[in-house]
């Protein structure tokens, strides 16, 4: 791990500003993201089947392989809005452009909130005025503006050489990103041409948000883009992607610690899998599980769930006599049968805030660690009235 | 639907008796069905890699075709108990065999409850004692000893011609069946051989309990077996095979219904998919979507999250211009966008106790139901610590 910088703070002639534009009651709900020059950039986006329109306009805004802003609501997420919600993004993106003179082709444009209901854009509009003359050093402002219901803005800053990375998110629920998480921002001044960013991204982003999940439900919205302003000049090409795939890892783990309703980050390692992909297979059905993430939100040692996870990956090659598994590294499963242990120290080692789960298959050498968290009631109270609170 | 008989009854032959023996504090936890003769009998068993000693022997007690007696007890599940637990396994299809007067070939076991714990295999070898002379009419009293978190014994019957067919399950957690459901027992008295019972069965289970979830999880138990002992003759084949999946579908919602903590049935259908199993795969991410079952719990008008769990099956063919969708029969998107909608109505419709959710894709001709429940705080106090309690 890099050691991240407290507080964090922005790389090199990045700023944002965030303010309430009227879409929430009154926590803040408008972003704005900006580099004093255009920075080249890259970006991944949900798989989703119905793209919220922002991402639609983004895939061709990314094309450019430039941006110069990011500009993103809370609240509405502009998704299944049809003709007018593309229109309402574009307009966004021109608003934002006309307030940083710049062009709407510099923009990349998010929302994040309900879905199916139409973007009031004219407050954003109006909401966007003198956002340029307001921007400040802190992330943590930016990260204001784009929450939903996480419960605290999400930000991390490290060192690469002379150049500074810095991360931006928000997260909570509809998270198991396919291509990217809810929404991600990541800044540096480094010096990197948009086709290696691109490389880097997906890299990081198979290491970290794809391997995140706090509810199997994957949004419409996922976007996570990268932005690099130059004004630090050449990095170490080698270092920088290690810093930038541990950022992203961080992030995705207080992604999983505040999950809708979450007590605990869950962590479930694979290792012995066929390959890589089956390991990632596994460890994704582990933390998925309701019972297993019940298991943990109750700290009861009903470790049998472990098997029964490991076990309904029906197209992965899994041996139950060479199946082994620990919990906060205290063994509990030995060629596929539970052992004999001291409850109380299960219990103990369920109850800790961060929970390690560890399977060895026995097969091949495949080895993947993923992301979440556990199931509360918090889940279902959050989610049973997203809608109308 | 054919008529389902109130209450339900047993087919000629056909007996059953439960009782205490001690593996539960006071509530009943072994129950045995019985034919008065040799039956012809077919099964299908869970696909998790992890079977239960119950399953493992069952497989291979299946291939003779002929059954005269179930043997299943709850609260223990014997999974993940290695040799042992295929010797405790063997040992309760023997004591039912001695109390039978038959062979231990003859006898299908099966356990169901929690996972890794060891069967106290005497208790249930001294509770059998004597159950032989005690065997009733009535299913409902064997569906009583394998209840584990069901809030009812379920059974069901209806006529066939002259034949009876009789269903007797459980279900509630850690279902996910997919190739049965947890334990489901079919008894008819209708003559038919062990392949087409088998062949009849497949096609059953594909349409019912295949098609159910609780929770995505898939037990290490799960058992659907039909047992036909003959006793009144030849039946109509197209007739039985029709009653035969209408039984196991009804039988599916009664599951569906009293899921973990559930409040309301939801079935959700999806039609003009590619495929029947393109629809299934759709039908099934609807239906399993947290947000979608939480919308629902809350009767939270939020239909958006139909299209994220639609837009998250990525290899389907969906085209969003085409994607409908309706709750209760009331319309709330089309061609990919959110309808208008007065949400009170809405809101009473999501009220109702069966959710009905239907999504027409516009690509083909591919249509299938599946079937499901809400996601409740219940569910969650449940699991979080079914293994303490």
């Amino acid at each position: 791990m890099p050691d991240f910088h407290a507080p964090p703070r922005f790389p090199r002639g990045f700023r944002c500003a965030s303010r309430n534009v009227g879409l929430k009651p009154e926590a803040k709900d408008l972003t704005l993201f900006a580099s004093d020059v255009d920075a080249a950039a890259a970006a991944v986006f949900t798989r989703n089947h119905f793209p919220g329109a922002p991402i639609v306009l983004g895939r061709e805004t990314i094309r450019g392989g430039r941006l110069r802003a990011i500009i993103a609501n809370s609240k509405v997420s502009n998704v299944a809005t049809g003709a007018r919600g593309l229109d309402n993004a574009r307009r966004m993106a021109a608003a934002a452009a006309a307030e940083l003179g710049t062009s709407p082709d510099r923009i990349l444009v998010s929302s994040t909130g309900v879905i199916g209901v139409q973007l009031p854009v004219e407050r954003i509009e109006r909401g966007l005025r003198g956002m340029a003359g307001a921007l400040q050093d802190d992330p943590l402002l930016g990260a204001e503006g784009i929450m939903t219901t996480d419960t605290h803005p999400k930000a991390l800053s490290a060192g690469v050489g002379e150049a500074t990375i810095t991360w931006v998110a928000k997260g909570s629920g509809m998270i198991e990103p396919n291509m990217a998480t809810m929404l991600a921002y990541i800044f540096t001044d480094a010096a990197l041409a948009p086709a290696t960013l691109d490389r880097m991204l997906r890299i990081a982003v198979g290491r970290s948000f794809n391997r995140l999940s706090v509810d199997t439900d994957t949004s419409t919205s996922d976007t996570c883009a990268i932005l690099a302003n130059g004004l630090a000049g050449a990095v170490d090409e080698t270092l920088f992607l290690e810093v930038l795939v541990a950022g992203c890892v961080r992030m995705a783990e207080i992604l999983g610690r505040d999950g809708e309703g979450a007590e605990h980050l869950l962590r479930v390692r694979v290792r012995g899998a066929r390959d890589e992909r089956e390991a990632a297979i596994v460890a994704k059905s582990v933390l998925n599980s309701p019972l297993v993430k019940t298991m943990v939100h109750g700290a009861d040692p009903n470790v049998g769930r472990l098997l029964m996870a490991v076990g309904k990956c029906f197209d992965c090659e899994i041996r139950p006599d060479s199946t082994d598994a620990w919990i906060n590294g205290f063994p509990v499963v030995r060629g596929g049968e539970r052992l004999e242990f001291d409850d109380a120290v299960v219990r103990k080692a369920l109850a800790a805030e961060v929970v390690d789960l560890e399977v060895a298959l026995g097969v091949g050498v495949g080895d993947a660690t993923v992301y979440g968290c556990d199931l509360t009631k918090g889940y279902v109270d959050e989610n049973a009235s997203y809608y109308s609170s």
